[in-house]
């Protein structure tokens, strides 16, 4: 008999993932996953770039190389985060494997087996599976259109002294596609200076905002180095670079270091090299303004459509920006339940249990609109709309 | 004040990282690396088929992908195993961010704090980092140029009941480059069975053979699903994609995709498709032979310029393949402190103490021979041979 780790009572296959594996049968429209569009990817600049990158240094980028990262793709990072008013140093740069290795490094690095992570009530569930596997316990606080409710957040902060971080994603969260006031914001460095805690603010989607004006990021309100970022290009760029990074200051950023060579020694040199390539050579604000504008129409077309297919009862947040959209639905409804019949009817969704670590709230589901065409969108969501109205 | 896991303190920046990073100073002929050589990357085709992958699936390389990993790259794969004379199933292979990927897994799968790995002694450092970080506990089993000491494994094994794998390189170990007999790699696997324990066989080197018979990999003896097969492309063809893959039966199989997951979603889908188009246009094993002969030629050459100009109580192992010549030297040697005016003179080793969890040997050190042209060879031993002879 096998005898595993303890910790691998918690990493169990997720029930979804068997029927979220259905939603790639052809035919499928499926809002599931939160994969970017294809059709945008740069594909004749990514291939120049990769030619060039072998043809002038081929060698360096089939080579092993620092687990930092690539310098001069550090230096464009340093660059991005400067636009945010993110104030650090190349030397605080970690490049990644997609931003998710940045969260499992973070519950590697913080968390003991009963250790308590607060975050938003929901909260991503690709984190709160990461953190799990490091066997702590998870405290939701409540949320609004504004963000994380700071008063049931210092509440949560007094009834957990065994708190290690705080996880937020303030910039058009996933699930829930809500966006943090810059109160908020600030009310939460506050709290976190007050109580010695470390902040890990995960933002894939930043710069992706199809209205309103830009909020500064936490990291940016930061006097004391106490907030961890975690970027990514998977969502501005391609996620199959597998390219992220995580900015944490000075002796933090070394334990993430350290962290990064025990695991995998570090990411793709050759990706790494594309990538900054691309940076040089062409303009990525550019190519976020055409993701932007596609975007910002799938979302409208998504909501437009839901406003006259979904039943009268539905609730959904309306996104600023990002990927998602999210449903709250009349409580006799339970949306992993409903997720078999909604693949027969060929449409798909993520059931929202899975975003509440503790909750488990059954009568919700989160939408993606940037992987699916215009005309997807519209016959996708009628066939959801119907499937809801014969639910209730 | 920060506070980090526990496991933190098992996660030190090594003390011989710094002075390895000396190593990369202009002027200095470095034996310290496990770096293949550069010369030999087929840059050419690389460039061919990283065009072709970007031309006919641009989209779908830069797109998200399976956990699992690219199904035609892991059918090459299962090819290659079954050269080895493994019976598996393209359903066992799961693609890693290299083999160190694999050993993080492996820590992650098994290991409760307190948990005794059962290892060579010496063993590689990258791996004993990796399962250090779950606080584990060591148990070095002697070895001899036949490879592990059978009678003292089992005394190891009986006196360790919370053992939970036992970890082994059984071709061209790193870092002795000793090769395990048939014999010895028969009586591990009835060990193992009659002690229900779990192996990890880590084989990075073993199509590297310059000289002797291929000895079957112990999976290949496997009857009851215990061995996990870690491999990799790093040494074959490059490192610097970052593929590796494991190899586990069904449920553990399982395990490892699970962790996988969290860890960071799927390795770079654009390194899968362009490794295994390679493999798809081109003959791995006509690059393998390339590689063979010229590191043959450099094994021989430095095993020759040791026997001229190293002092004659200096030991060290004759490798048949792999990367790595082992040195034995008089105890009134300590390789660590006599690092620093290696480095004056121009040379780097690793010293030997970072492969011995806890015997920490002080008179051992690795020497690499793939990475240095011929002329650095003679020169850089020469060095060597010289600094110990004045050190004794």
């Amino acid at each position: 008999m096998v005898r595993y780790a303890k910790r691998m009572e918690n990493i169990k296959a997720s029930e979804i993932r068997e029927i979220l594996k259905l939603t790639q049968m052809p035919g499928i429209i499926s809002f599931a996953g939160g994969l970017p569009a294809p059709e945008l990817f740069p594909v004749d600049k990514m291939e120049a770039v990769s030619r060039k990158v072998i043809q002038e240094n081929g060698r360096d980028a089939l080579q092993y190389s620092t687990t930092e990262g690539f310098e001069p793709l550090r230096k464009h990072i340093l660059k991005r985060m400067e636009k945010m008013n993110i104030k650090t140093s190349v030397e605080n740069i970690l490049i990644t494997s997609g931003s998710q290795q940045g969260l499992d490094f973070s519950g590697k690095i913080f968390l003991d087996p009963g250790d308590v992570v607060i975050c938003e009530s929901p909260s991503y569930l690709g984190a709160i599976n990461a953190f799990k596997a490091y066997q702590c316990e998870f405290r939701e606080v409540e949320t609004d259109e504004e963000g994380m409710i700071m008063s049931d957040l210092e509440k949560t902060i007094q009834n957990n002294p065994n708190a290690k971080f705080i996880y937020v994603i303030p910039d058009f969260q996933n699930p829930s596609g809500r966006t943090w006031t810059l109160e908020r914001r600030q009310r939460l460095i506050e709290l976190a200076n007050e109580h010695d805690l470390i902040i890990i603010e995960d933002n894939p989607y930043g710069e992706l905002r199809y209205e309103g004006e830009h909020l500064p990021a936490v990291k940016s309100l930061d006097t004391e180095g106490r907030v961890i970022f975690l970027g990514t290009f998977s969502k501005t760029f391609a996620p199959g670079l597998r390219i992220g990074w995580v900015c944490g200051e000075g002796e933090v950023h070394n334990k993430y270091v350290m962290v990064k060579q025990g695991a995998d020694l570090q990411t793709s040199t050759i990706s790494q090299r594309e990538l900054s390539a691309y940076l040089d050579d062409y303009s990525i604000d550019e190519h976020i303004d055409t993701i932007i504008e596609v975007y910002k129409k799938r979302r409208n077309l998504m909501l437009d459509t839901m406003a006259k297919h979904f039943p009268q009862d539905a609730k959904y947040t309306v996104p600023q920006g990002g990927l998602f959209i999210w449903v709250e639905l009349p409580e006799s409804i339970d949306t992993t339940e409903m997720m078999k019949t909604a693949v027969e009817h060929k449409v798909a969704y993520v059931p929202g249990a899975s975003f509440f670590p503790n909750s488990m709230t059954k009568n919700t589901m989160r939408l993606n609109f940037s992987n699916m065409n215009e005309e997807n969108i519209v016959i996708g969501i009628e066939r959801l709309g119907k499937l809801l109205k014969d639910a209730l």
